[in-house]
């Protein structure tokens, strides 16, 4: 492990492996996956004819919960409903949530709609009106048709189950304008128990953080308390759903809520103390990190339109906020979208972007090069474009995954990587990485005539 | 006068009306039609085989100099160049401008290649180096061709002429992807003199303010002092030029330059003292505005792709500043854009974008319509959605200017105007209007591939 980290000092962005050790393990399946959580998801007639379009995930005891809401300032009912249980309670037990209306500009109707939701699933499924979260993703400014709600419910209940397949039912039926399932899972040890966490999400459109996916739930059974989850939930979305863009539009219904039930019986996870480390929370974070960072990817590369996933890895930066600032703008930005669509070397475009990203640095510092698992082309340096291989370029541009690595040159001696995962949390302090996706004519055909 | 500002308080969004009074009169043409000033385009082969690519602005007698320029970090050489002439002397005679090649990220050739087509010009039109301005717009990251540069100059200053054609001629060579010539120029009368100011600007792609329009150049004929005219200039530029967007990329080359060669010959125009009103100040302001926000508008109108114009009008902010980061967080938004384009009522994505620009407000005030200048339909109030005809919305939406209404509520009863300039400056307060396009296809085909 020690001779590893040294290697990776020599290579400023290491190749872009999945974290696979004997800590974290990558499991399959999805909310479903830790002990005593079940789900459901159903054809509830929301706006889809045929399509699934209400999800639920439950607890079978009390599961204590955190969560990251939107910044808009505008934000759907179901969002207002959850801050509030997630600030007063400390435990919930279900979540209920619906594809194809978004419950947001609803005024008073779509609070009472929130309350009526709850109140028919604490009936059905036996909990407290308080236990229960909401989530809605759709259309703003439709009322959702309560009828349909109801019987939703009531066939969610029925058909809850605690298999994998339930799960994966249940992340099927949250997605609007998505092509693929979102779900990922992990295995970790803590304490000497087996924790597992798992998660599930819904991207596509209007994806740009704070907060980022639209809608994002994370089960787990590992036992922790509401403190260190509530940290563990902020600084993980930070680097991960935070970190993505498909069109800079912050959507009014952002949520990703994580529930811990406690079943894996370790001792209980609590905050790191002064005195520093914290072996279980860290586990349990990396563990986080790395469901958040998978379903975070797998958002910004199932962007609407999207034909390829675009990471931008920064790192030489003068602070993490910066470098965060830096790969965002570049990800973020139309004209590179484009022009990665277009398979064009067009270079000046990322610099560009860096320039406006509103963080000071000298441009004849900066470097900048296309890369994939086998190595790196290097495009810029001391202000100044490179002769570089253009066939090789465009192979690099052509791949599923387009990896631009830029180097700020503000502390090129020390900055070891560009991922902040893998080096662990404190060589991450000048790099970071974002993710977003190529634009392209389906991103318009998609959005120009969305709500029929 | 009086009583049409009385009645334009009782409309909060006065139809669009083109200012027409007989202070400010609009003429035809363009850069030339101040006195003392000649133009020229000729086609000098830079990137475009069979196109105008270089242009000649040029003045019998020393201009005074002022400019607004990008705030991208990342600069053009010209950019620089243009930028140490502007602050260092108080006029200048000529502006070099080329298509094809921006000549930025160049490095130490691209200032060379700056300094060496000001020789050119100086010892070709008579004039000293640093009285040379210089323009480039174009691809990123490639080196200027010197000689097709200096066979240029030489055509340029061989067809250079007052005509109203050179003018137009001068800013047919400064387009890229534009596909509309973008001229104006207007009378006035100040202190009893006759007094002309012409523009042209050139937009299209990677638009985004501060500073805004890739390029843009503005002659008059006023005697004005380097201060007023400064003045002027960052006045002007802060309502027109950085208040529209195109894609969100703001350029490295971003260049206003105005050029005053006082032989109009009215007493010099200087700064309002401490008393306040300046006569001579505020007319030429006034004028300067309007060409600039002429200019402005046909940029964003001929955003790459674009078949609308978008225009922004938020009132009822609790600052200018709130107003215009309201409006430009609308204008901006790839959602509200490609819904505009698919002529697609989808007003959520409006109040989501408010929601988003950084300005905090209750989103139950706001007040939305869509307009045209016989009327508008009220979308939205509440906090909710109101009922409204989908067809005569339909038909506002698939109008060469689509116009959004947007009260903010914050100070309803006091807010007279959303626009700036025809209630004077003092009534802009709260108010602020953003100009952008719809997002199509085919900005997408023309950036997916623009290098080639």
């Amino acid at each position: 492990m020690k001779n590893e980290t040294t290697m990776k000092q020599t290579t400023i962005f290491p190749a872009n492996n999945e974290t696979d050790t004997a800590v974290i393990r990558p499991i399959h399946g999805g909310i479903t996956a830790p002990a005593g959580f079940a789900a459901a998801g159903v054809k509830a007639g929301i706006k889809y004819p045929d399509r699934k379009d209400m999800a639920l995930i439950y607890s079978e005891v009390p599961a204590v919960t955190a969560g990251s809401f939107t910044t808009n300032i505008v934000k759907a009912a179901p969002v207002l409903w959850d801050m509030e249980i997630v600030e007063k309670q400390e435990t919930a037990r279900t979540v209920i949530i619906n594809a194809g209306i978004a419950n947001a500009c609803t005024g008073q109707t779509g609070i009472a709609n929130c309350r009526q939701t709850a109140a028919i699933a604490a009936a059905t499924l036996g909990v407290e009106e308080n236990e229960v979260l909401l989530g809605s993703t759709g259309v703003i400014g439709m009322t959702l048709p309560m009828e349909k709600i109801e019987a939703g419910v009531h066939a969610l209940a029925k058909e809850k189950a605690a298999t994998i397949a339930a799960g994966t039912q249940a992340a099927e039926a949250i997605m609007t304008t998505d092509t693929v399932v979102k779900e990922a899972a992990v295995r970790l040890v803590i304490d000497g128990k087996q924790v597992t966490i798992g998660g599930m999400a819904k991207g596509a459109g209007m994806i740009c953080p704070n907060m980022a996916t639209l809608l994002s739930y994370v089960t787990t059974d590992a036992n922790i308390s509401k403190e260190a989850l509530t940290q563990a939930v902020n600084e993980v979305v930070a680097d991960t759903f935070n970190m993505i863009t498909v069109d800079g539009d912050t959507s009014t219904n952002d949520t990703w809520l994580v529930l811990a039930n406690g079943l894996a019986a370790n001792v209980m996870i609590t905050l790191p103390d002064d005195s520093g480390k914290n072996e279980g929370y860290e586990i349990f974070k990396d563990g986080l990190y790395y469901i958040g960072k998978k379903l975070a990817k797998m958002i910004a590369a199932d962007g609407e339109g999207a034909t390829t996933l675009i990471s931008v890895n920064v790192a030489g930066a003068d602070s993490k906020l910066h470098a965060a600032k830096l790969a965002k703008s570049v990800a973020g930005s139309n004209l590179v979208k484009a022009a990665v669509y277009g398979r064009d070397a067009n270079w000046g475009r990322i610099i560009c972007a860096l320039g406006y990203a509103g963080v000071d640095f000298d441009p004849e510092k900066v470097r900048l090069s296309f890369a994939d698992q086998a190595g790196q082309v290097n495009i810029y340096a001391d202000g100044c474009g490179l002769p570089f291989d253009e066939e090789k370029v465009k192979q690099l541009l052509s791949a599923d995954e387009v990896v631009i690595n830029i180097d700020m040159g503000s502390s090129f001696a020390t900055c070891q990587a560009a991922k902040p995962s893998e080096e662990g949390w404190e060589a991450a302090k000048f790099a970071a990485t974002a993710w977003g996706c190529d634009l392209t004519e389906d991103y318009i055909k998609i959005n120009a005539d969305y709500r029929s």
